[in-house]
């Protein structure tokens, strides 16, 4: 339905609240849809990865932004892009001793501002989407990296940290924009 | 899942990208859930109703603004809400002789900006959310309206034109917040 790629337009500056309403419409749309939370939780995934791979070249249209030379700048770029897109500025920590791994740390979240987990929902993971953009939208920059939530404020933790894992670098895949 | 009541927060301010890409991803999931473009029409106007219910307290709170005193001033309002949630400035038009119904034209509408319709869905109403928001944020301050899409360019129409009519006052209703 979507064109495969993401021309980058003049940034429209919205609130992000009809974002985070319409989210929340998604993640009740999949509630219903779906047996249990875990299919919610990979169906989440799934879309923001077909989000990621799009988005990225809206990214780095607007950004200029040179190839990541490690996971710090990596982190870097993923800390920018949460900013641009989403209003929040997470903390990069938690570093793995290899520099391969690397939490980011949610103080404020919009997306999950007017909601409740209800009971039945514990094992839902809300923010998933989040996940899967970052899996998809460095594989287009040929960087495998695997994405999840280690806490969750809505679950009760005291902050929301996602980590991110470096896998491998894809070396053969087409470079960027070339498709 | 969501609470009653939106909180004024801080205007978070972001770029509308992740947004348009996510609203896809809501239009898709619903077009592989329900057999025909009809229902999912149906479906988007009331998610966007629930949207909407919910939008107007911030709507209310971000730009302290007074009760409107005729439908003019309601187009001016809506008009002025797509602009803080969208980030577009749709143009007020076509009014009625009665001055009880009117256009939204959109030039630009970020919503559809990476969608192309396939042929199976021309009865499909991507925008039909809005028409839900403007229905369930009007009704919560005691204005009943319908609003439907006249043109849609993704259909290859000139435009994009959105109407709004005015049904009755809801004199009755409790009044917006004190509930």
């Amino acid at each position: 339905m979507a064109r495969p790629g993401v021309r980058a337009t003049d940034a429209k500056k919205i609130n992000s609240e009809l974002f985070t309403l319409t989210y929340g419409a998604l993640v009740s749309q999949l509630l219903k849809d779906y047996e249990n939370a875990e299919d919610v939780n990979r169906q989440l995934d799934r879309m923001g990865y077909n989000i990621g791979v799009r988005i990225i070249e809206d990214f780095l249209a607007r950004t200029s932004t040179a190839r990541c030379t490690d996971m710090r700048d990596t982190a870097e770029k993923i800390q920018s892009a949460f900013k641009m897109y989403l209003g929040v500025n997470p903390t990069v920590t938690s570093w793995s001793s290899a520099s391969d791994e690397f939490s980011l740390l949610f103080d404020q979240n919009p997306m999950t501002e007017f909601v409740e987990l209800p009971e039945s929902c514990l094992s839902l993971k809300y923010c998933n989407l989040f996940c899967g953009i970052i899996r998809g939208a460095c594989e287009m920059v040929q960087l495998e990296v695997t994405s999840w939530f280690v806490q969750d404020s809505l679950k009760g933790d005291p902050t929301t940290e996602l980590r991110v894992k470096f896998v491998k670098k894809l070396e053969d895949a087409m470079p960027a924009g070339e498709d």
